[in-house]
């Protein structure tokens, strides 16, 4: 550990300064500790599903276009070496490199803080089986619980938001950071892999006591399971002994590209607003409750009998007392791609830009059929908020367990 | 002071959570101080052009659909108010509502701090002038300076990301504030004006002291005038006597939307990357030299006379020493919309899915004569740098000098 390879990106520059603009590194650089924001790359699970939210995300999935098996386990080998080194806040590959060659790293990183960097790698269904073809032998391992999304109600997915045989959703506090390391995980599998389709996200500088608002102005994610409750996480959000070997440990990611119709939602008078999602919008309690985290009386009625929290709101229809008790650990961001040309639905059938924007929601879960399937499917059709939201994108991957030192991510599937 | 208008978003949170979860405020809060983390909003200048930079912005552009004058008047004096209130942490506007209405402000920033958000409008010349029509009887107060940009060498520019007739930066180290003031002067000027256009930007969490760098992995800004250098912002940043009294103090903006094939870049060896920029990649030194900051010496040669920064090379071309002196103040943001479909123009002719980010380069300026035209049109034909980024999108506006506290931005204009 006494060369470059040890080196954090501060440090780095920190010898150039010291010892002029090239790229001559001191070669006895003591080891070093992990610096300060940085999440452990090694351990019992990936990085990124537990881990408090940061602010920003650059999630990718990918096409493989490797033909051999071989060739994906090298690809999955240097991916995990270098997303090892780049949660550390150290370079994507060692120095030592010429000026007659590319960088070793782009730099889009350099003197930056790690931003607490994970990198959560999954497996799409296409990596089992592409077209009806066994390409790299693995069809017979597909988990169970990898199923196809069936289509939902509603459902207006675009080719250019949807599927991939491999995700990536590096996780960062700087979104330079997380984009930066994807971009470096890309050079490497040059030949390997195509981006497929990416997207940016991000939360508000809330406090980390506080459940961020997400685009609509209300907080998301209210009656998560919680990190802190390891019976709740191994219930609903790791996978236990009845999934393969290699996926102990993990968790299957849902993505949805979710397009809000903002300008829509932003004429609603509040009390409509308010009912449509059953929770009051400045406190996020339970409608006709006054605290965020009281529980959700379904029974409660209105002096003339109606429902308080209505039948088609999306709080009942999500929560567990409504799902046979299921629950998905949401790790929402919301995103934000500036506006496009949308032809309306409804009257007045305006015809316009209005804003690409919305929330790329992102839920882990032990089995997207008792998770997210299970909840969506009634949600799809029922869901008073679905006159505002459109789901444009989706993904299903498997999520393997934690990573050995020395081995790589979702190894024991190619033992 | 004693009434709604001056409560904070914390303080209205805060008076939730003492008084229930109905919107029930105290109506005897004292006169509050600007909560900290706040930028100015009244003044000599419009906040966003020598504000330090924050970390994110939201660029909007807009046509007017306002047939009148005086609407466009109302809209100004509308936006003005709300934008004093947001940049200062309070509400768009007030509360004092029942839940039959919309919201009076939507909520996605409730709790978050102000994040020095700053609010920057400009005119642009659509607001003079419009398919030949004097619509607001402007026409004859276009500024001389408020050009419209030629066509540069290499320009690609799509109508999804060019014009308007306004504008509006947001900027604030929040995401969500930046969105959340937009889309709330938005909803204040429904029907007056459409979004035309609209970007997100980042930059990095870099030290205040350091120049960030962009997605080149290179130092942006270097060579920037100096907002602690008055004479340097006088001369080349606001506009003096010699404009309309109206823009006395104000600047003139130019935007850019620049996609860089990133791809192509990750590729180039370390020493071409370096020429093509004329600097040091990890040091930001011209090439030669130590440290960043340490004068460009154009002169300087190797052993067998070549100059060591190229004649294309992108600081040679951009230095006021190439450009009769002229300098304009660079406040660029990267961006990063994912990616989309792209053929390529050069071998291997490679088409498919490529990154769909790069510089939303935007600088000020007291003349765009003499500022960003004269420095730019030389570059768009010579610059080694165009084999690695296209010009997508453009605008420009006259932004108006800073408001005197009771009057609305750019009122000179309209008296």
């Amino acid at each position: 550990m006494n060369d470059k390879k040890s080196l954090t990106r501060r440090q780095l520059l920190a010898g150039l300064a010291a010892g002029g603009a090239s790229l001559a590194i001191g070669k006895s650089s003591p080891a070093s500790p992990a610096p300060p924001d940085t999440e452990p790359f090694w351990g019992a699970h990936q990085g990124g599903i537990a881990t408090p939210q940061q602010k920003h995300t650059y999630f990718a999935a990918f096409d493989l276009s490797a033909e051999k098996r071989d060739e994906v386990v090298t690809l999955l080998r240097d991916w995990t070496a270098a997303a090892a080194r780049l949660t550390q806040g150290q370079l994507a590959r060692p120095l030592g490199q010429s000026f007659d060659e590319p960088p070793a790293d782009g730099g889009g990183a350099l003197g930056l803080s790690p931003g607490r960097l994970t990198i959560t790698f999954g497996f799409g269904p296409g990596l089992f089986e592409h077209n009806g073809e066994d390409r790299y032998g693995l069809k017979s391992r597909r988990p169970e619980a990898l199923v196809d999304l069936p289509r939902f109600s509603g459902d207006q997915l675009v080719e250019a938001h949807t599927g991939g045989d491999l995700s990536v959703q590096a996780c960062a506090d700087d979104p330079q950071v997380a984009f930066h390391a994807v971009r470096e995980l890309v050079r490497i599998a040059y030949g390997a892999v195509e981006v497929r389709w990416a997207q940016t996200g991000f939360v508000s500088n809330h406090s980390p006591r506080e459940t961020p608002r997400n685009l609509m102005g209300f907080k998301d994610g209210t009656s998560n399971p919680s990190p802190s409750k390891p019976r709740e996480m191994d219930k609903f959000v790791w996978v236990g002994g009845d999934g393969p070997a290699w996926m102990r440990g993990g968790s299957y990611l849902v993505v949805r590209r979710i397009r809000i119709a903002l300008e829509h939602w932003d004429r609603m008078t509040l009390g409509f607003q308010e009912q449509t999602i059953g929770r009051h919008k400045y406190s996020g309690a339970p409608i006709g409750g006054k605290a965020e985290f009281e529980p959700v009386n379904l029974d409660a009625t209105d002096k003339d009998g109606n429902a308080l929290i209505a039948e088609n709101s999306h709080v009942r229809l999500s929560i567990a007392a409504s799902n046979d008790g299921a629950r998905i650990l949401r790790r929402a961001y919301s995103y934000n791609d500036g506006v496009s040309f949308t032809a309306e639905r409804w009257p007045p059938w305006r015809q316009g830009m209005e804003y690409d924007a919305g929330l790329l929601f992102m839920a882990y879960q032990s089995d997207p059929r008792t998770g997210f399937i299970k909840i969506f499917d009634k949600m799809s059709k029922l869901d008073q908020m679905n006159q505002f939201v459109t789901h444009v994108g989706s993904g299903i991957f498997a999520c393997p367990g934690g990573v050995v030192m020395g081995e790589f991510v979702g190894q024991g599937l190619f033992g």
